[in-house]
């Protein structure tokens, strides 16, 4: 039966967890409604996915900015999916590989995925995988065409599949026509004034007066959340208990902000 | 004899008929006069096939929006054609080959149907055939090539040949002189706002009144079958009887509408 | 002595005889003056080279629009010179094939002539041979090259060569210096209005008043022989003796006419 | 423990440190408070990689005019660093190697980092790891989406790493995104005419006059110390005690300012 | 000694006559002046090469309009110097070859003339030998490069080389400094009005009054020797004694003219 | 010691001398003082490299106009430089050889030198060397990154090395950074009126009122040394002992100026 089935599939995956949970440095923190609005759409999917017989395969694309959370969020919602069968294919994993080699490792997840009776997989870094590049533009067109293949085909009769991809090149990825190939687009937005405070609030690292100056300088810069807890961190490094506000500008603006 | 001939080459090829039919999970639900005027207009070309004496080769391209149903469309005429040599050339089954393998693929299954008295070959989705992307443009000339002199090929005396391609690139494959290659062209449509009533109608998803404004919402939009089923289907999971009209256009939405 | 070595090479190639009649589906049908002006110059070419001391070598390309009757006209030219050595060489016989084998095999045949007393060597479809496609453009730089030096080396002493090349790319070819390559560029045309009118009454498809319809309203188009030949096979399919004049409409403008 | 892991790996890498001092020929000379600013977050960061629990990926850029002195001031760092695991991944070391090798070498020193509690990799001359030449433009794309990667791969739990990256390409490398793929860009001065005092007046080759008379004709100039040493040396080969003005200029100028 | 070494070399190469006076189907026809000067120069660049101490190596290009007769002036000269190495490079003898085989070609024939006191190496349609195409444009570099570094490469002293270069895209070979590798460049003329007439008469194929209308007709046209002696044996094939001006004129408009 | 050194490395290399004097048919002509001042310039830096301790690596970069007496100008310093290791780079030696294989010449020639205590390399002909051509513009990166690291890299502790290169091509270099990757760069004049008397009074081949009428009708030319040589030799095939002015400027035009 289903269970068994479930069982019987999941040892042999179940290392990928590990990786997933790699991506999760910082765990998740709510940094108010836009996330709480995106962390339930995509358990919606997954429920679809799970539940509904007319929906085989369900494809989800993740962009933002860089840094924007894009693949904690994926990783997060492949382990929670607890399905039997979950990929995180990488750019990571795939570094000096031949455009044949990643089309082959692409394929190769998706036939095991179809024989799953549920699937996740996980496609990190789109424009990474395709190694796309804005001088030429350059990008490896096999691995581009698989994608644009793989994300489309239907899994066989009775199999289910839910793909995440994520990407900061939504707009390249929209040339490509990759985005209309998912079904469903969601953005992960960078940080706003007052998800900035929800976040510092959380970690507990300045002054209350402090805080909101640093909002207040943060105003109209495009910041992930990535960044965010980085510079915090870089910030710490003076060693007193609370980051000098003055400190904290001055690791902002080496990193470019 | 004919018949004879039929039977014995049948066998081997009636794996296809799997595989057509899986491109079919919806089934077509007929939206109106377009939809039967075309499915007309491909029966009679498989009927000149069959009878014509001066019509050894006939190719016939289904061109439309993305979702609007070509594939699904040719896959039936290619069931119900009945020819003793039906095959499905898709790029769904040549992920990750090279530009060769793919060539040589086409080439044999033109030479397989060659041997049949009576042949339907579906080319789908001719621009991924080709792995076009429109940057650059890249696309493999190895392909194009070969689809250029294949589609023109007569097949040797007393043999019978339909060959019927989909794509969602027209003016792509008219500036690659693809479409002037084929003898006849015809457009698969996206919904207009009686069409997708009559679609919504036989879903029965939607309390009356909500369908008026789903179409009302939709008047401007180009939305092909596939997508409106799709989008419903989303919808769905909220778990009510009927959708309600706020999450339909929420999933619209996110399906990128 | 000569008719000693016309028969001793026959034999060996007597088989391209087949292959150029297949080219002759629907015969030759005298559409008027300019057809009779055609036949007539490639009748006195043939003669040339088979009688003058001084041309060891005469190229003739024969240019004109789609389904103009190029291959056709070249075919029929190659299989009435009785030439010994009689070779079409066709993209259809080397599709998939790599730019090398295409030289080698362009190449062979050349040096095959050469040990013929008279040749005839068709070229069909040059763009397509050199894979040629607009966008870009790309096209096989191996083949043409090969294709400029061929048409222009003299076979040795002794030895006669013509050389029937067909484009419907003739402003391409001209920008590749085939064209001045060839001796002499003679154009095929489409179809006028009586000449639509001969080939019609001919066919004897309509009833007389449908002709001049048809006529007028094929005023202003270029229309080559071989799609007038189809579409007047398709009108054919609803069964009645002529055809009617509003299905010959539709059947053009699904031919993109 | 700690100290033991950082023993027991030490002996085998400890040649890079002559690699490293190799680029020190002519030492840090300090020419001002930019340097001594330079000096003092390079620490910090190196700190921040030992001490910081959160931070087990540092990346710093620096970048700057032909000359200024990266490579030395990255040479310094990690062998100031002290960390157990020190690479300098170097052009120099890379000449004439395949894309694919390169690739592999970078490969490698990372893996071989994962190994160590503490690691420093240099990634020298970026724009010159990547084949970088203006003209086209053309690079290895295997190479740069190599580093994109590897420069971003958080190393295993418990491992941490820093990458200090030097170019004097900063525009190229902002545009292919490997600047925003650092966490930190440094931007390492040319010489402004108070520094360029400073260093004359510690290498001790003019008279004092002189001096003023070079800072003054240089004050428009940019400069690097690098350049600065190798001209006063050439100055120097007249034999004279101090240099003189005169030959100083004509220096320069053979020198290309 | 030195007839000695020229009677040791010759039986070696003796073939290459063959070849060149394949080049000479029509002879040479005096067309008037300019052809005697052009004769002469050439003349006295063999004497330099043969009694000068001081020239090593002489490099000539004959540039002119398709057809103008370079290769039969280069093959006669080659001839009449009697040289005791003499070597024909042409494409037609590599025909369909690499790129790289090219390159050997050249190579070895440049290595084999290092080795006899006098030789001529004939470079013949240089633009054809790179496999130059003006779309793109695209062009053999490896064969480029090739010729512009053995134009220029001294043989072993004692040795003396004469290489003879011919082109029709001269404006090309400038572009690619090929030109001015060469030490000298002479033009090879297209026809006249008073030595198209020359030929004619030479020809003895017109009356008397026709040549005048011809030479009138052709006032203003582009004319190669090779095409007006074409011309004039295509017009030959009605069989009367004289060529009728009119056929004459239709000929030629055949011929692109 | 040293003396002792340098006198085990010689023999493995002497062969180098004679490749260098090949390139110094005419021997160096002084025709005046910015020739003088070349040679000073030259002498010096080979004095740097042999005396200064804190110069490990000079390199000079000679551009200037075709024929302009750059490799004669190179050739003589390597060999007046009686250092152990001299070693010439010339495109002369690499003809038809593949990107890969030069470069290994390339740092092969670089290895050895670093091997010896004083080293000279000349890179000849740097543009050939990395096959430049200016349509397209297309060239060996291979080669071109190869050399960029090759300048720049020190020779081991204790080791010193002179490299000159050679170019006719320096805004090429300029763009792919190569001028600047030199540190220094000379410019090898052409001949100006008084330079070009000084040369043809040196040859006496002119009477003397004939001198004045070839330097007026030079007077706005560019011209190299070694043309004005090479025309002087052809003029000179007429016999009488002073070449007549008529007989050198009609040279001077076959030689394109
Ligand atoms: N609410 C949150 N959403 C996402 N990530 C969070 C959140 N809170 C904390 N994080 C942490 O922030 C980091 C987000 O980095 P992540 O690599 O997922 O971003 P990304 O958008 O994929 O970046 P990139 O554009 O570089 O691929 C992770 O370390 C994660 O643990
Ligand atoms: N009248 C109809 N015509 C076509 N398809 C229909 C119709 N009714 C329902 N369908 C269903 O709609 C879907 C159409 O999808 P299909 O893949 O054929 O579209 P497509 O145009 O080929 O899309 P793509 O552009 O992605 O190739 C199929 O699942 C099919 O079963
Ligand atoms: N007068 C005619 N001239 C040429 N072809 C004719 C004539 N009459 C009938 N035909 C028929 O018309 C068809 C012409 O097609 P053909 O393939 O020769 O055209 P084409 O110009 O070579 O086309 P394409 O541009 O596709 O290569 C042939 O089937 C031939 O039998
Ligand atoms: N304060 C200083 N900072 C850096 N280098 C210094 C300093 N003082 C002296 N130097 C010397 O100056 C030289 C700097 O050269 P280096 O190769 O590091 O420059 P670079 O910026 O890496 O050059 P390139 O752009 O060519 O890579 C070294 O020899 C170094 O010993
Ligand atoms: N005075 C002449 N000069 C050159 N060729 C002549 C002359 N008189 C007659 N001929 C004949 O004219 C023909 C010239 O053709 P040739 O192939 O040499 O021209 P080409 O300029 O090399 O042509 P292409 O541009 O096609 O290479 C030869 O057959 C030659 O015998
Ligand atoms: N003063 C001089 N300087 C340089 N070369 C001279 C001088 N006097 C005579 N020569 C002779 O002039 C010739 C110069 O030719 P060389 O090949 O060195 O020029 P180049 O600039 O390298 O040419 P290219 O641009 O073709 O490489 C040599 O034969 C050399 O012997
Ligand atoms: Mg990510
Ligand atoms: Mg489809
Ligand atoms: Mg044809
Ligand atoms: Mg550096
Ligand atoms: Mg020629
Ligand atoms: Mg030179």
């Amino acid at each position: 039966d289903f269970m068994a089935a479930l069982n019987e599939v999941k040892p042999a995956y179940g290392v990928e967890t590990d990786e997933l949970e790699n991506r999760l440095t910082y765990g998740l923190i709510s940094y108010g409604p836009k996330f709480d609005h995106l962390r339930e759409s995509i358990r919606l999917f997954i429920q679809q996915v799970r539940t509904s017989e007319r929906t085989p395969l369900l494809s989800v694309l993740l962009e933002g900015g860089s840094g924007a959370g894009k693949t904690a969020l994926a990783s997060k919602a492949a382990i929670e999916s607890e399905f039997p069968f979950v990929k995180l294919l990488s750019p990571e994993n795939m570094v000096g590989y031949s455009e044949l080699s990643k089309c082959n490792i692409l394929n190769k997840a998706f036939d095991d995925a179809s024989k799953s009776p549920l699937s996740v997989i996980v496609l990190d870094n789109i424009e990474r995988l395709m190694e796309y590049v804005n001088i030429g533009p350059r990008f490896s067109n096999l691995v581009l065409q698989t994608i644009l293949v793989l994300v489309k085909k239907n899994p066989p009769k009775g199999k289910k599949l839910l793909i995440i991809g994520t990407t900061s090149s939504a707009s390249v990825l929209d040339q490509m026509e990759i985005t209309s190939a998912f079904n469903v687009t969601l953005n992960v937005p960078t940080l706003g004034p007052e998800e900035i405070r929800s976040v510092l609030t959380e970690l507990n690292a300045f002054e209350n007066g402090d805080i909101d100056r640093v909002v207040n300088a943060l105003a109209n810069t495009e910041l992930g959340i990535k960044k965010l807890l980085l510079v915090t961190e870089m910030a710490r490094q003076e060693g007193a208990k609370y980051i000098s506000y003055k400190r904290f500008l001055e690791c902002l603006h080496d990193s470019g902000i």
